[in-house]
C-alpha cells in the first residue's frame, strides 16, 4: 500500500520507514529474528503442533530508508496452512509482496518429536530432534532448505581396536541440510541417519534394549568421518535429497571438546558429488 | 514391584539398580533432567499445547544402589491429563509409587502464550513468556510452585531526571515464583506484573500503538527496584500468592551487563513479608 | 559518602537513587549481574589470570530508594589483589561499605585451567572446568563458597553386566561445591573428584592413553549415584570440605537426556552428614 | 610423520586413523570444535591474554580413514607467538604440515576487553566484545577474517518523531566482520563502529556521563537499517577492511524479539560495493 493510505490507516502518524534514503546502499536483509511463535509442521500426512524461533527477512533497495517490521507478525498471526517445504514458496511469495520486496529470507527452527519404539522391548517413547525449515527468494527463484539435527552414539573405533576390552562412545549429534530435494517425510530422513551411526537413540529404554544397543554400537564402531561418509551414502543411495551438507559432531567422552566432520555433496541423479 | 518379578518382566537381565549399596548415604535427588517433552497444560478453563524440558527425580534411600531411570519416561508417556499446579500433587504421588520412593521433585520448564492486543490498533498477536511448574515431595507434603518470566519495559527514572530530553529504556525480564498460593490463572500473574512495569511488550505493533508505549513508558520511570516492590506490593494486594519471590533483571541500554534487584515476600493474609 | 557530597562530586546534578522510599519494602538484593571481567585468581602460590562473569549485589533497607549500581564497577577497577576463598570476606566488607550496606552477595563464575599429563605418553596439554567463587555477608556474618565443575567419563554398570560386550559410556559433568571449607588448592579437589570417577579426562591423548582410559573406564563402571556417593566419601575422608553439595550429571550417551544425582553433607570432624 | 614412525612413537598400538578408505569420498573439513583454550592475542603493540573458544579442521582426501585430532592439540600447546590476523597465514601453514593436509580452517572466538574512559568524568571501566579470528587454506590461498560484536544503545527515529516524549532505545549488537582487510587495530575498527551508533556503551557511567548518553542517543536516533548502511559508508571511507559483512541486531525493548538488518559490500579502493 502506498504512504497515503498507509498514513491514513495508521491515523495521520508520519511513516519515517516508508522515507526515501540518500546513502545509495541497498540492504541484503532486514527484518525479525528471535521470535517464538507457535507453529503447525505437515509432514507427508500429519501435522504437528510445535515452537518456532523465527526469522523473517527482506531485500530493501536502496531508496527505502527502512522497512515495516510489524508486518513480518501479521503474516505469522495470519498463516493457516501448517508449515513444510512444499509451502514455503507460497510463503515466501506473501511475504515479498507484504512487504513490497523483490527478494527475502525465512527460518524457522523448531523441536520435532517422533514417537519410537524400543528395539526389544518396543515401548514407546519419544524422541526430540532439532529441524529447521528455510527459503530464500532471490532473482524470482524460491530456494528451499530443510535440516534435521539427529542425536545418536558414536562409538571410536580407534579405541575399540586398541583396548583388550570396551570402547569409548558417546552422545553426537549429526546435522543433515538438504536443499531443492525432491518431497520426503522428515521421518524417512532421520531413520536414514539413524541407520549410519553407532546406534540410535531412544527415550525410554528397558534392560533388555539397553543390552541391544549397547552391542550393536560395540558392532558398529564409526568415527566422525566414517558417519558422514556413509549418511552420504545413503542420501545418493536414496536419490531424493539434492545438494547435501552433512556435519557429524561427537561430544568426546574422553575429552572435553568435540570431534566433527562435515562433508558435502549432492544426489547421483544430479550428477557426482 | 519386586526385583523378582522386575527379573521376569525384563527376561531374566540381573537388575544391577536394585543391589544393595554398602556406603550407607541416601541420596537426595536422582533421575533425569534436560528431557525435552510435548506437554499440555490447563489454565483455568483453556489448554494449552507445548513443550517442556522436565527434570524429575527421586530420593534414594541409603541401601538402594540406584533408581530405575526409565520409569521417569514411562510416567510421562502416561500422563494423560494436563499438567497445572492443580494436578501436580497427583503427579508427584504416582511418581513416588511408582519409582518406590518417598520423596522427589519435579519440574517441568515451557513457553506459554498469550494473544495480546496492541493498547490502540487492538491487532492481535502472541507474546511468549517462560513459565516453570515445580513440585516438591517431602515428608508426605507436596509443595507446588509456579513461575513466570515477564519481559518488559524499563525506563530508567534518573536518566529521565537528569536529562535535559529522553531517558535510556531497555527489555527486561522479571521473574516471579509463588509458592503455596492459592489457585489463579497465568494470565492473571502475567497482568499484574505487566501492569507494574514502565510498559508491557507486544509481538505486533502499529504507530499508533508505538508512540502509545513510548509516552507510557516514560510517564512511569522505575529502577529495578521499584520494580520488584511494586510487583510485591501488588501481590499483597491480590493475596492469592502465597510466598513469592521477585527478581527483575534489566537488560541495561548504556552498559553491557544487567542491574537486577530481588524481593521474596508473602501475601498479607499470611502475615506481614 | 553523604548525598551533599555526592552532588558536588557529581556536579550538582540530582542523585535520584538516594531518595527515600515510602513502599516501607527492604530489598533483599539488589546489583549488577552479567559482567564480563578479567580478574586474577590465587590459588595457593599459583596466579591465573581468567575471565570472570560477576554478579554483586548489596541489601537495600526499605527507606533507600536504590543503590548506585556503578559503585561494583569502581569495586572491581580497584581489586588490586588476586581473588580467592581468602580474601573475598575482605572483598565483602570492602563492598558493603563502599555501597553503605549492611550485607550483600557476590559471585564470580570463570573458566580454570589445568595442565595435565597424559597417562601414559604423559603429553602435556591443559583442561578447563569452570569453578565459581561466592561470598554472602549477612548479619556480619562472611559465607564463602567454592564449586568447581569437572567433566569426566561414567561408563553404565548396568550396561557393562547385561552386555556380552561393551558398556555406553559418556562425558558428565560433576558439580561440588563446599561452604565453610579450610583453605584447599582447586587442583586438590579437582583431583579428588576425578579420582572417583569411570575416569578423567585430557586435552590431548595419544593411542597409549586411549587405551588406557577406555580399558579404565571399563573397569570402574559408575552409574550417577555411585559417583555422588564416592565423592562424598572423598571429601568426608579428606575432612577439609565443610559442608558439600555433590551433583553428577550424565549426558547419556543412549538417551537424548541426562541422568543425574545430588547429594548433602558434611565432612566428618564437622559432625556426620 | 610416516605410518612406521608413528606406530614406533606409539609403542606398536595400530593407527586406525592411517588405513585406506573405499568410499571414494574426499571430507571438507574433519577436526575439533568447543576446545576452551588460553590464547594471547597481538593487537598492533599490545598483547592480550584471554579464553578462546576454538574450532580446527583439514581437508580429508578420499583415500585416508581419518585424521588425528591429537595434533590439533599438541599444535595448540605448541604455539607460543600471540595470535593476530598476520600470524595465522604461518598458523595454517603449520597445521597443514602437522596434519598432512593440502587446505583447512581455523576460528578462534574470544571475549576481548577495551579499557574506556566515560565521556564525562573520564572514569575508566572495562567494556567487553566478542571478537574472532579465522582462517580458511584452499588451493594454496589462506583467507583471513576477523570478527567484533559490538554492543550499543540504538534508539528508535520512529518512535522518536511520533511521540510527544521520549523514544524507546536499547541494547543493539553490531557484528562486523572483514575479509582481506590491510593490517587494522581492533580498537580502531570499535571506534569506527561505534561512532555510527545512536551511542557506545560503557562499563561504569556517573549521572553526568549518563545524561551526556542518554542526549546523544536521543540526539541519533537509528534504525537497524541506517545503522548497517553508516558503518558500511565508515568501512568505506577508511578503505582498509577489504570486503566487510555488516549485521546490526536491536533487542527491541516494545517487543520479545529482534529488530536486525545486514549488508556486505567492499571497501571503494577494490571497487565499489
Amino acid at each position: 500500500m502506498d504512504c497515503e493510505t498507509r498514513r491514513r490507516a495508521e491515523g495521520g502518524i508520519e511513516d519515517v520507514q516508508s522515507l526515501g534514503d540518500e546513502r545509495r546502499l541497498a540492504i541484503e536483509s532486514v527484518g525479525i529474528s528471535g521470535l517464538r511463535h507457535p507453529i503447525e509442521v505437515r509432514d507427508r500426512d500429519t501435522v504437528q503442533s510445535t515452537i518456532a524461533t523465527v526469522r523473517l527477512a527482506v531485500e530493501l533497495p536502496a531508496e527505502r530508508r527502512g522497512t515495516h517490521m510489524s508486518r513480518f507478525i501479521g503474516l505469522l498471526m495470519e498463516q493457516r496452512d501448517p508449515l513444510s517445504a512444499t509451502v514455503l514458496p507460497t510463503f515466501m511469495a506473501g511475504m515479498a509482496a507484504r512487504l513490497e520486496a523483490h527478494g527475502g529470507e525465512a527460518r524457522f527452527d523448531f523441536p520435532w518429536f517422533v514417537e519410537k519404539h524400543a528395539p526389544v522391548s518396543e515401548l514407546a517413547s519419544f524422541l526430540d530432534y532439532d529441524v529447521s525449515l528455510s527459503a530464500r527468494l532471490a532473482g524470482g527463484e524460491c530456494t528451499v532448505a530443510t535440516e534435521v539435527a539427529v542425536p545418536v552414539t558414536s562409538l571410536c573405533p580407534c579405541s575399540k581396536k586398541i583396548s583388550r576390552y570396551g570402547a569409548h562412545n558417546q552422545r553426537s549429534r549429526i546435522r543433515v541440510q538438504v536443499e531443492n530435494a525432491e518431497e520426503f517425510a522428515l521421518g524417512e530422513l532421520i531413520a536414514l541417519i539413524e541407520a549410519q551411526a553407532s546406534a540410535p537413540l531412544y527415550g525410554m529404554l528397558k534392560r533388555e534394549d539397553e543390552k541391544f544397543l549397547t552391542e550393536r554400537a560395540y558392532d558398529n564402531p564409526k568415527f566422525a568421518e566414517d558417519t558422514v561418509r556413509d549418511v552420504a551414502l545413503a542420501c545418493k543411495r536414496d536419490g531424493r535429497f539434492g545438494t547435501f551438507r552433512i556435519e557429524a559432531e561427537n561430544f568426546e567422552s574422553i575429552h572435553n571438546h568435540s570431534a566433527f566432520a562435515l562433508i558435502t555433496g549432492r544426489c547421483d541423479r544430479q550428477g557426482a558429488a
